[in-house]
C-alpha cells in the first residue's frame, strides 16, 4: 500500500489559463522580525490543480462548500488516453467504470505544465464521453490539462448538470499505470464559491503484475 | 459508517487572529456577463481550519508543500477536554493514543467562532500535553480554537519540531462523541507556504452504544 500525490505545487510563479489574472504569494511575517512566518496567497480559484462546483458554469448551481463530502472520496478508475486529442466514449468501453468512481483521465499533458503549450494545445474530453460518464454514475471527472473542453465548455455543463464535479490540472496519473485498485480523496478547501484548490491523493492497494516485476 | 465535515466554510466574513489582515473573497466573473462564475481569494493562511507545518514557527522547518501525504490521514482519536482551561496530560492517560494517531481535541470553543471571546479567552493546551503527544507518536493535534497556545508559542514549537502538524479552528468535533472507529483525511491545499486552509473529514465507521440508542 502506498500514497501518490496527484496535486501540483501552488507557488509563486502558476501558470494561468490566457487572460487571467495571475495569482500571488507573499511572504507577509517573518521568523526573524514577527517570531513566525505567514504567507498571503490571491488568486482565482481556476489556478493549478482545483475543483468545480455546478454554480461555475450552472445558473443556480451548487456552490463548492455544499456540496456533501461523500462526494470526495471513492474508488479511482484510470482512463489512459495518452495520445488521443479528443477522449471519446470508447475509453469507457475499454475501461468499465462503476458508479461511485472517481473517473481520472490520463492524457499526459501534465509534464507540459509550464509550457504555453499546455493551455493551447490540450487534448479534450468528447460530449460522448460525458454522456456515458453520466450513465455510469461516477462522482467525479479529474483530468491532467486545464479543462476537459473549450468554450462554450458543453462538457463541463453535461457533467456539473449532473452534479459531477471536476477536477482540473491533475498530475503524477502516469504512476498509477498498473495499480488494479486505488482510493482516491479529493478534498477541496471549503471556500464559499464556485471552486477552489483541491488536494487530491491516490491509494494504491493493489498493484498488477507487470508493476510488481518492475 | 458516514462521514463528517469538521471545517469551518471559508466565506466573506472571516473571523482571524487580533491584528491579522482581513480575508478577501469577491466575485470576479459572473454567469450572466462572462458565461462563468469566478471568484478571487485573497487571505493570510491562518484564518478558519487551516494547517500548520513546522516553517510557521521554526527556522529552516519544513514547507506544507513538502509534507509526505501519508502525515494525513490516520486513525482518529477524540479528547473530550470541555471545560478544561489547560488541556493536560491527564487527557491523554484517560483516553490513550496510538502512534500514527491524529488527535482531535474537542474544547467546545467552535461554538463561539465568530464572537470576540473566541480568539480572546480559548484554553490552551499544556506543555505536557504536548509532551506526552510526542511520546505516544501521533500525526497531528487538532484543536476547535484557534491556536493551541498564546505567545511564546512553546505548545507549536514542540510539536512542529516533531513534525507533528497543528490543525487549529476545527469544528462538529461533538458529532464525534461515541464513535468508536474513526479514519481522519485531513488534505491541506498544496501550496509553498508555511500553512494553509485544511479540508478535514471523519470517517465514522462503528459507533458506541449510546449511539446506536439514540
Amino acid at each position: 500500500m502506498k500514497y501518490i500525490d496527484l496535486t501540483h505545487t501552488f507557488d509563486a510563479e502558476m501558470p494561468v489559463y490566457p487572460g487571467d489574472p495571475i495569482p500571488e504569494l507573499v511572504q507577509m511575517a517573518d521568523l526573524h522580525k514577527e517570531g513566525y512566518t505567514d504567507y498571503q496567497i490571491k488568486t482565482g480559484m481556476h489556478v493549478g490543480t482545483h475543483m468545480d462546483a455546478p454554480l461555475h458554469m450552472l445558473e443556480g448551481g451548487k456552490w463548492l462548500s455544499d456540496i456533501a463530502v461523500e462526494k470526495f472520496i471513492g474508488k479511482g478508475c484510470l482512463i489512459d488516453a495518452r495520445g488521443a486529442s479528443v477522449v471519446n466514449a470508447n475509453f469507457l468501453n475499454k475501461r468499465p467504470a462503476k458508479k461511485g468512481d472517481i473517473l481520472l483521465v490520463m492524457t499526459g499533458f501534465s509534464e507540459k505544465y509550464r509550457q504555453p503549450e499546455y493551455y493551447e494545445k490540450y487534448p479534450e474530453i468528447g460530449e460522448d464521453f460525458a454522456g456515458k460518464a453520466i450513465e455510469l454514475g461516477v462522482k467525479i471527472v479529474g483530468i491532467d490539462t486545464p479543462s476537459p473542453d473549450r468554450p462554450p465548455f458543453k462538457v463541463h455543463k453535461l457533467l456539473l448538470g449532473k452534479e459531477i464535479l471536476i477536477i482540473e490540472n491533475l498530475t503524477n496519473l502516469e504512476l498509477l499505470i498498473g495499480v488494479s485498485d486505488l482510493d482516491i480523496f479529493a478534498l477541496p478547501a471549503k471556500l464559499h464559491t464556485e471552486a477552489a484548490p483541491v488536494r487530491v491523493i491516490a491509494k494504491a492497494l493493489g498493484v498488477s503484475v507487470e508493476d510488481l516485476l518492475k
